[in-house]
This record gives C-alpha cells, sequence and structure tokens, in this order.
C-alpha cells in the first residue's frame, strides 16, 4: 500500500473540501491508504459526512493550524503541532510516503526542508508547477521557494524538470528554455549567464535563453527561472484569466444577442477551462527535499486535492526521488563530457 | 509648434507603417511637426504614397539601421548613423522636443542614456507603460531598463509613476504599490525590503507590497518592480491572450452553434479588444533620461505610431520631465518629514 499524509485543516476550504478529495482519492485508487492530519473533531464529522467509518482513512491528531498569514518562522517555530508539522514528521519517519497540503506555501516549503532535509547532492528546493500550453503540457521551476537563486541552483532545477518531465509526463527528450529577458546571449543578469553556460554543458537538451511570451506556447517543456519572477509570473496569469472573464461578463450582460451567443458558446468555454484547470494539475511539487511533498493551490477544490495526491502516487511509484539523486550525481560529475548544439527546434 | 522626431526604420513594419502612423499624428495635431529619420529614398516613398509632400512632416536622412537582433553595444558603437541615434541626436541638440520608436528597445535605452544623459538627480532610467485593468489604467515601471535594481532607483520609479499618473492619466493620488511575492513585510530581497523603507517615508501615498495577482486588478494605480519581473509579465501576459484567442478559435471550430455563438459574441469580443490593445497606448515612456523618449511595441501599427506620437506630445505640453525633476528634489530632500499610514484602500 501507498501511503500519503494528507494536511487536513491547510487551504481555504479545509478541512471541508481537503476531506472530501482525500476520500475521492481513497476511493479511486485501490493502492492507496491516506492519514489525514489535524483537529480529530472537525476531520471526524467531514468522513462522518461521506460515511467513512475506518478502511482507508485514518487520522491523526494535530492542535494547531498554521494560518495562511503566518511566517514560516512563526509556524514552525510556534506551531510545532500543527497538521503540517505532523504530516511532514509521518513522513520523516517513514511512516508515509508522501505529504500533500493547500496550505500556507512558505511554511510548507520550510518545515520540509528543516524537518526532512534536501536529497544528496542537492542545494536548494524549488517548487515546480505544470502548465497548459498550445502544445501540451509544460513544466516551470521555482516559482516561489528560492527568490535570490545562485547559478548551480538553477542548473539543479534545469536536472530536476528534466527528471520530472520524462518519468511523470513521459516526454523522452524535454527541452530545456532558461528565462530571461531575451534570446540573446548577452542578456540578463551575471548570475543567468553564468547558469547558462553551467546547463549548457549539463548533458540536457537545453535550447536556451527563452522570454516570458514562451510560458505559453510550449516552446519548452520544461522553464528554468528564479522563484521571484515566476512566482509572479503564475500570480499575474491567474489575475488574467479572472479580469477576461470578468469583461466578457460585463461586455456580455450589455446585450441580449451576445448573451445568447455567450449560451451558445459555453461548451467551447468550459473545453477550455478544462484544459487550463489548475484543479486538473491539482498542485506544485516541492523537488529537492528528501520525501515527495506537494503543495496545492490555497484554494483547492476537493477535486484539486484528489488531483495532488494523485501526483503524488505517481511520484512515489515513479522513484521521482532516485531519479533525481541518479540524474544529479551523473550530470554534476561528467559536465563538461557531454555537450548537446543549441537549437531551439525540437527533436 | 511641438516637433518630434520619429524613427522610421524602427519596428518590424518600418516604414511602411511607421510613416502612415507619423502621417495620422500630423494630420490629427495641428500644433505638431514630425521629422522622420531615416533613409530618405524609403521614406520619401510611403510619403508620396500618402500624398505628403512639403508642409508638416520632414525626413531627415540616416543612412544606418538598428536590427531588432542587434546589442545595444553594436547598436551604439557600429551605427552612428542610425535613425534611432540621428533622432537621439536631433533632441539632444533641441532640434525636436521628443523622440519615438518602435525599434530595438535595448539600443533605444541605452542610446538615449548616453547621449542625452539623465535628469538631474536620477541614478537610472526606467520604462514605464500602462496597463489594462478591472478599474481603468494603471502604470507599471520598469518593465526592462534596469534587472538589477537598487533600493534608490526602485523609489525613484515610485516617484516618476506618481509624476505620470498625476498628469498624464489625472489622477489626484495615485496609490503606489511594490510588486514582490507576497503582501507581508517581512517577503521578498533585501533590495525590495529597502526599497519598501525608502517608499514608505517619501511622502507618496505607499499601499505597500502587492503580487502578480495585482497586476490587472487596478488596486494600485502605479506598480513599481524590477525590470527583469516586470519585462516578463509583460511578455507572458501578451503570449496568454494569444493563447486564449488561439484556444477559443480551436473549440468554436468544431461546432457550428458555438460559431454562431460567437460571431453574436463579437461586438462584446471587439470592445473587450478594444479595452485591453496595446495600440490605444502606443508606447512605452522611457523615464528619467533628459528628454522625452517614447519606446513603441516592435509590431507597432500604423494606429500604433499615433498614438506614441500622441503621448510624446502630451508629456511635453504637461512638462513631464520638470515636474519629475520637482518631485525628485521635493521627495528626496524631504524624506522623513512627511509619512502616510499604510492602507489597502483607496482614498
Amino acid at each position: 500500500m501507498i501511503k500519503i499524509a494528507v494536511d487536513g485543516m491547510g487551504g481555504d476550504y479545509a478541512p471541508h473540501l481537503v476531506v472530501e478529495g482525500a476520500v475521492q482519492a481513497a476511493d479511486d485508487f485501490e493502492d492507496l491508504e491516506v492519514i489525514i492530519t489535524g483537529r480529530e473533531d472537525a476531520i471526524k464529522r467531514e468522513l462522518y459526512r461521506h460515511k467513512v467509518r475506518g478502511g482507508k482513512i485514518s487520522i491523526r491528531h494535530a492542535s494547531e493550524v498554521i494560518e495562511m498569514s503566518d511566517t514560516p518562522v512563526q509556524a514552525i517555530k510556534k506551531k510545532k503541532d500543527s497538521s503540517l508539522a505532523v504530516g511532514i514528521q509521518l513522513l520523516k519517519q517513514r511512516e508515509v510516503d508522501a505529504v500533500v497540503t493547500a496550505g500556507n506555501t512558505g511554511a510548507a516549503v520550510a518545515s520540509s526542508t528543516l524537518t526532512l532535509g534536501l536529497l544528496p547532492g542537492i542545494k536548494r528546493p524549488g517548487i515546480l508547477i505544470t502548465i497548459p500550453t498550445l502544445h501540451g503540457i509544460s513544466v516551470a521551476i521555482d516559482v516561489g521557494a528560492n527568490i535570490d537563486p545562485a547559478p548551480e541552483h538553477l542548473l539543479q532545477y534545469a536536472i530536476m524538470a528534466d527528471i520530472y518531465t520524462r518519468y511523470l509526463l513521459r516526454k523522452k527528450k524535454p527541452s530545456i528554455g532558461l528565462l530571461n529577458i531575451g534570446e540573446e546571449e548577452s542578456k540578463g543578469t551575471e548570475t543567468l549567464q553564468e547558469a547558462y553556460k553551467l546547463i549548457r554543458v549539463s548533458g540536457l537538451y537545453f535550447i536556451g535563453y527563452i522570454v516570458g511570451r514562451d510560458f505559453f506556447t510550449g516552446n519548452s517543456d520544461c522553464i528554468v527561472c528564479d522563484g521571484f519572477a515566476g512566482n509572479v509570473v503564475l500570480k499575474t496569469t491567474e489575475s488574467i484569466f479572472e479580469m477576461m472573464v470578468a469583461l466578457i461578463s460585463k461586455e456580455i450582460q450589455k446585450d441580449w444577442l451576445a448573451k445568447l451567443g455567450a449560451f451558445l458558446c459555453k461548451p467551447a468555454f468550459e473545453s477550455i477551462r478544462r484544459e487550463t484547470n489548475y484543479e486538473e494539475a491539482g498542485g506544485a511539487l516541492l523537488l529537492g527535499v528528501d520525501g515527495v511533498v506537494i503543495i496545492g493551490h490555497g484554494i483547492s477544490s476537493a477535486k484539486a486535492i484528489r488531483n495532488a495526491i494523485r501526483i503524488a502516487r505517481e511520484s512515489i511509484l515513479e522513484h521521482v526521488n532516485d531519479h533525481i539523486i541518479e540524474g544529479i550525481n551523473s550530470r554534476l560529475n561528467s559536465n563538461s563530457s557531454k555537450t548537446i548544439p543549441i537549437s531551439r527546434v525540437n527533436p
């Protein structure tokens, strides 16, 4: 059995939708056992509502709750019995194989890093997200764990993104792009220029610098970026979708013909909503820590939680962390032996 | 008369649409004289097509053209007789009051900074763009001139954005937000934390940190950001709109009812396109250099060029640079005297 701890109190709709998502996942995957951490009474009440009594879902009591407004330091130092900390401890003791949380991202990163430690050879963890593009799914790393990365960190992100894309997205030779403000080699900060040189001789399929425009084109399977820019892009993107929807709704209300038109277009819009929906992706992976940790969106629905658990399960089954250790070992010890010509064309 | 030099060879559709836009502007504004710089024969040919012979439009020959792929150094050192350099020289000599270019941004920034110099007290120039939001027009600075800003530069961007918003957007008390990865004071790099302290005591109406999500909500009239993140957001935004349009077109083609629906929605979509269109904005301002310089989008249409010239004209009429000098003087010399309580609510 695969055992996954779910932070029952993390997220804007916890424990309600978190428990619902955990129940869905336990139903969908036969090999799965879910341990929900958090206030026993609150979680029990939710489980009763779903008529779950024992079986594949259990509760591990934790008396404290980390709020979205807590700083990572506050969360870790002052709330040692939080639902997050208890989950991470279970993973540390190998009582579970993974942790899923939709709570405070900063606290999840700090708690995982301090409690679990990093994989051998890894210098800094990174948050990886999947992105819907015009040509399928791409990934971006880092989107907020490391806002001032060294060149070496960016190289390690490239290696981890390559592994994730090979094993979880089944791409044979993922292309790697390094986010910059221009495609020319002369552009960008010294850190980026140094990272460029490191990735270029890493043996990865490196297509060079990419720009913000490439985020949703799918030109690059893996987008490597600093956590500051990655985070800003991620949050801006969300607001653009909201703005588009608000503008469209406002305009359409003005005119009954447009209202009819919108009604007729609805299936097309629904299909796009599915394709671009974060619920399908379910969560971001915190890569580089010694354990599988998935960080869901704060506004996670039950479906998003269910899918975050699915990704945790797949990461365990595919031994993503073992492959990262291998990848870091082989690439960092044979840096200059293999070089691949730089091209922007996919193989 | 207001005299504006237009870089006749800069932009993807130069000189064709650049000349067309210049002709439109000269027609629309009686007080305007336009000097187009670039290859005389090519520009003359375009002017003939519009039946312009003399009058308010003239040509200043320049033998060289800066390509989009040229680095700023190449552009400045090797192409001293480029259409851009000739325009900037005219501004330096005060033969014109402003320069408009849709060419290579890096070259425009470097050439303006080196040739014109900076306004008294300004340490680094910044590129300001206008953003369509749910609540009217906001501005963001910097979106690419300065990818590694010091705290002091960010303060100066805040002061310049405040001036622009007061005088060109007619907002009485513009709110200033500093782009970060979270709204809490503890978040972000040391540079940002230092900038936060400086802006807080500047006397500006500072609402604190904002995140990517706030870019299109209009919560903040002025968004101050580092040039790297600003540039990435700007370019990502463009690609999202393209992706949305491509996805919608693809989905709608599948189904004739949806096609009919899309037809009925068309006026609503057209209205949104107008509201969010870069053509209306026309161009970005390079603020902080000693002269009015407008940098248009590389793909500028005739209308975008016309509107870039309009913004140049307004900046001249409103004496934006004089107000910046005053603003820098008064704010930097009376830093600690005025503080305004931090609030996220607009007055």
